[in-house]
C-alpha cells in the first residue's frame, strides 16, 4: 500500500547546483535523495520539496515528501537514510504524513534567514554560511526599511523570476535584523518566496544599512515594479532555509 | 630596527599538514605565514608557534611571534596580513612585543577544546569540527575520571611522542566536561601538552564515558607510563587550541 513520507533534512549547499533535479546531473539535493531513496525502498520514488533552493544555499530545515510502498516503519527507515547520505546532507526526523500532505502545496510559512560577517575580524569557521560585508551598517536604518517590506506587496521588483503582478503577490509576516557579535543576521518570514526574493531583498537591505540608498525606498521599488530598481543580488552563501510550516 | 610581533590567529586545519614548517611544503600554517610576511616586510621573517598543532588540528587562538626590521605600525600591518591570508586562516589581532617574548617559551598555559557530536542526529554545518561518536555517554563517570586526570603527572601514557620521566611531566590545571545540545565539549587546561597528548586524554574519556573502561583506570594507566595501556586517539578534526595564556 503506497504511503506518504514527510521527511525534513538540512543541507550545506556549497557543492550542489540547488535544490532540483537537472536531468541527469546527480549534483542537486532533489537528484541525490530521489536515487537514495529509490535505492532504499526498491522502487521509483519521487520527492518534492518545500521549495527550490538555489546553488549555493544552504537548509536548516527543508521539508520534503514522498509516496512509497514499503512495510518499514519511520523508525527503521530514518537510520537507513541516515546511513546513506553523503555528509553534507542531513536527515532530521521522518514520519508518516495525511494523504494529502504536499511539501510545497501544503507549506504555510517560511522562514529564511541570511547571514551577514559584518567586520573585519576573521571568520574561518563560519566562512561557508556567512556573506562577508565589512562596511559599517546602520541596522535602525534597515530595521525602518525591513519593516516597510512587510505586508502584502508585489514582490516583483524584488525577484529575477518571470512572475508579474498577481502572481508575484506575497505577504512578508516579519523580517528580523539582529546583531549577534560579529554577525548581522536577517530572519525573514513569508508565506512564499519569489525567485532570489531573499538576496535581493538581502541586498538592498545592505545597501540601505551602508548609506548607499534611503530607508524610505523601498515604496519607490514596489511601486516600480522593476528589478533594476531594487538592490544587488546577495551571495547564494549566506541563505539558509531554516524552517517551513504547515 | 629590528621589533619583536605578537601575532594571534585562528586556522581550519582541515587541508594543512599541521602547524610545523617541513621542507619545502607550502600546506603547514607555518609555512603560509613565513612566505606571507616574507613577502610584505620584503625580508625573511621566521615565525614561532606557541607549539605544534597536528595535521587538521585547528586553532581558534594560535600565539605567534616573529622578529621584523620594518617602520610599519601594528595597525597599518594587521589588514595588510588579513589581505594575503587564505581564507581558512585569520589574524585576529597583532601587536608589538617586548624583546624577550618568545611563543612558545613564554607562555605559560593552553587551553584545546575537544568537541564530540555525540548523536545519530546530523551534524552538517559543524561536520568538519567535530567527531561523531553517537554511543551513549556517561558524563558523570568522564567527569570523574577528568578530575583524575588533573594535577602534575607523568603523562607518557597519553602520548606518543618520545618523551619520558622528568620530560613527560606536565600539569594539568582543568579537563571541564559540559553537554551543549548533541555536543559533547571537552576543555582541557594545562601548563603544556605532549604530543597526541589532548587527543589522547579524549579517547580514554570516550572509553571511559562508553563503559568499554573503568573511570578508576586512570592512576594505573599514569603508572604504566605505557601508550598501549591509554585509550585510542581522537581524531584530529574535533580537536581546537582554543587560548595561550602568558
Amino acid at each position: 500500500m503506497e504511503r506518504n513520507f514527510k521527511l525534513t533534512v538540512c543541507y550545506d549547499g556549497a557543492r550542489y547546483r540547488g535544490w532540483q533535479r537537472q536531468g541527469n546531473t546527480p549534483d542537486t539535493i532533489q537528484a541525490k535523495l530521489e536515487a537514495l531513496l529509490s535505492r532504499l525502498l526498491e522502487q521509483t520514488v519521487e520527492v518534492q520539496g518545500s521549495g527550490r533552493t538555489d546553488a549555493g544555499v544552504h537548509a536548516a530545515g527543508q521539508v520534503v515528501s514522498f509516496r512509497a510502498d514499503t512495510g518499514k516503519s519511520c523508525a527503521q527507515l530514518l537510520p537507513e537514510i541516515r546511513q546513506y547520505l553523503p555528509e553534507d546532507i542531513g536527515a532530521i526526523s521522518l514520519e508518516e504524513a495525511p494523504r494529502d500532505f504536499h511539501a510545497r502545496l501544503s507549506a504555510k510559512e517560511k522562514t529564511y534567514t541570511y547571514r551577514i560577517w559584518n567586520s573585519d575580524a576573521p571568520c574561518v569557521f563560519q566562512r561557508k554560511y556567512v556573506y562577508v560585508y565589512p562596511r559599517p551598517l546602520d541596522l535602525k536604518a534597515m530595521g525602518a526599511a525591513a519593516e516597510a517590506l512587510c505586508g502584502r506587496h508585489d514582490f516583483a521588483a524584488f525577484s529575477t523570476g518571470k512572475k508579474k503582478g498577481r502572481a508575484a503577490a506575497r505577504t512578508v509576516h516579519s523580517v528580523g535584523i539582529e546583531r549577534i557579535g560579529e554577525e548581522v543576521r536577517i530572519t525573514y518570514t513569508a508565506d512564499g518566496f519569489l525567485y532570489n526574493m531573499a538576496r535581493i531583498m538581502t541586498g538592498t537591505l545592505l545597501e540601505i544599512g551602508a548609506g548607499d540608498r534611503a530607508a524610505d525606498d523601498i515604496e519607490r521599488i514596489f511601486a516600480s515594479q522593476n528589478r533594476a530598481e531594487a538592490g544587488f543580488t546577495a551571495p547564494a552563501k549566506g541563505l539558509c532555509l531554516t524552517e517551513v510550516r504547515y
